[in-house]
């Protein structure tokens, strides 16, 4: 029988309640996404209201964190014109490379997936995502 | 400000949380997903070991129990060879029409989304899709 | 300076309102679209309440009858699993070969363009589409 | 049974003629979309001889400025290089975000759709999309 691949959804879904918190008490709505660490759908949470085109951007970010490990905004960095990995947002169905995206490490440093968060600036979102991977 | 467009989070995360709390009691691994009356994802869930290929699948019953506001499996009735809606799936990027996928009315009997369920023998989908529609 | 490529917004606008008029008639609920000689979107309308699935659907069944000048349900009968054009619906981003779409010509037979209509069963869908395109 | 989604086709069609009676008295040819408050297409409208590509950048800014409810411009300003949103198009199955598309807001002040105007300047198509809104 197959297992979890990496993230649990037990623990997809606390680090999402972490995030919709602190989205919360920041006053802000946002969409959340946890994949795994195959970079697939493990919990999402649209709050009401939130922008509806950010419910795609919120997965993609999560999926763009764990298909390179690195946060979204560090790709970002890079794939600027000129930059040496200009354009890559055209690969696997479309990226997402602006903050709001972090990998997520289990107990022994291994990485286990990754959270995506998206609704408000791109520092409230990077904000609201460091808060839902710091939950585990 | 924008409010939620038909079903809210909270409601969203309880029809997933009985849907869960239904596949446990079966001994069944699923996804979940509920959709807003929009058909915008609301609240995912992807039980632990649950099929992979099942998160699309379920994302997409959801959507497609809320675009014709029917069960999908009343669409997989009439889509097949030889019948009034043959090769519908084609449609809207992508439809489900087999079991699991029913739409979800709210108190006053008006349509509020949609719950699709995936990772099991399309009974047992449509029984936890069911499950978790009764929540409410 | 461009000219209108077949049907013109004047004669797709009247056929709309020829189909809306025939539903509301019908007492059917339907998403209407018509495209010009090059398949391309002239006028559309969706009635309040209709399928939200539809109104992707209208608009396929409209470029199909175009793209091969015939009425979709022509089609559907050669794309049956067996017959000569089996799966064509994998082409050109998606076609609907079930009826509903009909080709509309104009004052010297000459193919002017094409309306989908979807909302009903196909027989309405097709019904409508009859009287739409009667209104030229 | 299911009713419209915020814009209803009367008002729909209502702002489509008076972007098209705004695009004629400016001497421009456009396409005009209406989509409702899950970002469905509602009305359209393709003024003959306008430009065929504009179609589908129609849609795409009406859906772009709802599911962000802002103006298109106000977007494609962030999504520059170097901007905090850079590269967002790639989301939602490729948003548009230069002027032309705005939110449209109800008797209540809640959001109940967008109209996306596509085919001059972005100053004419922002000018014409205005002129549709305030037809409501």
């Amino acid at each position: 029988m197959a297992a979890a691949v990496g993230v649990t959804l037990e623990q997809a879904q606390k680090m999402v309640a972490a995030a919709v918190a602190k989205s919360t008490e920041m006053g802000v709505l946002m969409n959340v996404a946890v994949v795994d660490a195959g970079g697939n759908l493990t919990a999402f949470a649209h709050m009401d209201g939130a922008w509806l085109g950010s419910i795609d951007i919120s997965i993609k970010k999560a999926r763009t964190a764990r298909m390179f490990d690195m946060p979204t905004g560090a790709i970002g960095g890079l794939s600027q014109p000129g930059g040496p990995l200009y354009a890559i947002e055209h690969s696997n169905g479309g990226l997402i490379t602006f903050p709001g995206g972090v990998p997520v490490t289990g107990a022994d440093g291994e990485l286990i997936g990754a959270i995506g968060v998206s609704g408000s600036t791109v520092e409230d979102d990077h904000a609201v995502a460091e808060a839902g991977a710091a939950a585990l």
